[in-house]
């Protein structure tokens, strides 16, 4: 049974779901899938024109200290954000139309590092060369490849199949229809996935 | 070092926060203090006029098939309730004006087994009395004493006070100036008690 992680590149809790799950699921000998879409466009759905930890301000100082606790205890380096939430419109192309690419895992952990870890704007296309790069991809070629009508409507399809597995929040993870959410799921996402295979 | 619980007799994930967090803290050797309050004056502080679990109806399919899935894990028994949320004004003006009686964390295990386990209306007088009767309290005096100004003033302060210590939902668990939510914070606010006791 495939584990299917869905993120966000602005999504502060995908941060730490994303740099661990590889490791994880294979300590568990678990599949695992790599979807990235828009979570702006779900909130929209909701009437939220922004991250609801800017529009409840007592949620988001809550979630930020959270955060910082969250990645202490999993010893990932982690900075706030000078901007959030970051524009990942651009990096969730490149995941969503190269997401069976052997490379895909580390470029989606090296754009998490520069927007959490090291405060980049992500939204920035130079930003995001250098994450391409330090994989040593052919970042032209990959840009190039996103600006096509066809990425652009795979990612828009791809946040609509997220909507309707019923994914409101992110980081998520489906196994069959079952739906978890949020970071801290995921050892039981995993756990669900173990049980059914080995029952099937 | 005291772990101050914060709890609403509405709130779904209360339920099995409320079931263990006594037996938790004794094996960590953590005070405890149980602080009733309201979250939906909270909420409308939000300008929510129902509960989110309502108001997004993604979220709340979730949260309903996620508590199960959680109740399960923990063996609690657990019937969706027929009306959502259920008005916990009456249970929450005993639990806190009673706060520091013996048989209030068993009080406030019973309504969240009404409420969670059996489907019964918590709003209704007759329910409230049957928890308070199956303790061997004196229920009639009980209700006399919580109709009283005092009663409905302090529960009202307590909320405030929930509110001024950056409480946005429910459960919460507050050391020190440290906030932890949800039900499954719960092992990490009390680890957080330990090592501040055995370091302070």
């Amino acid at each position: 049974m495939t584990l299917h992680f869905w993120f966000d590149f602005a999504s502060t809790y995908s941060y730490p779901a994303a740099m661990r799950i590889e490791q994880r699921a294979q300590e568990r000998g678990v599949a695992l899938s790599w979807n990235a879409f828009l979570l702006g466009r779900i909130f929209h759905a909701h009437g939220w024109n922004d991250s609801p930890f800017n529009l409840y301000p007592a949620k988001g100082r809550y979630m930020w200290r959270d955060l910082e606790r969250v990645c202490e205890d999993e010893s990932l380096p982690f900075r706030r954000p000078s901007q959030f939430p970051r524009n990942g419109l651009l990096a969730a192309r490149i995941a969503c139309r190269f997401a069976n690419e052997s490379w895909t895992p580390i470029f989606v952990r090296a754009v998490y590092h520069a927007n959490f870890a090291e405060d980049q704007d992500i939204a920035d296309s130079r930003v995001i060369t250098g994450c391409l790069r330090s994989l040593d991809q052919d970042a032209e070629t990959i840009l190039e490849a996103v600006a096509s009508g066809e990425a652009k409507t795979l990612l828009r399809a791809q946040t609509e199949r997220a909507m309707n597995l019923g994914i409101f929040g992110a980081p998520s993870f489906v196994a069959n229809q079952e739906l978890f959410w949020g970071n801290d799921r995921l050892e039981q996402a995993l756990k669900w996935c173990q049980s059914r295979s080995s029952t099937a």
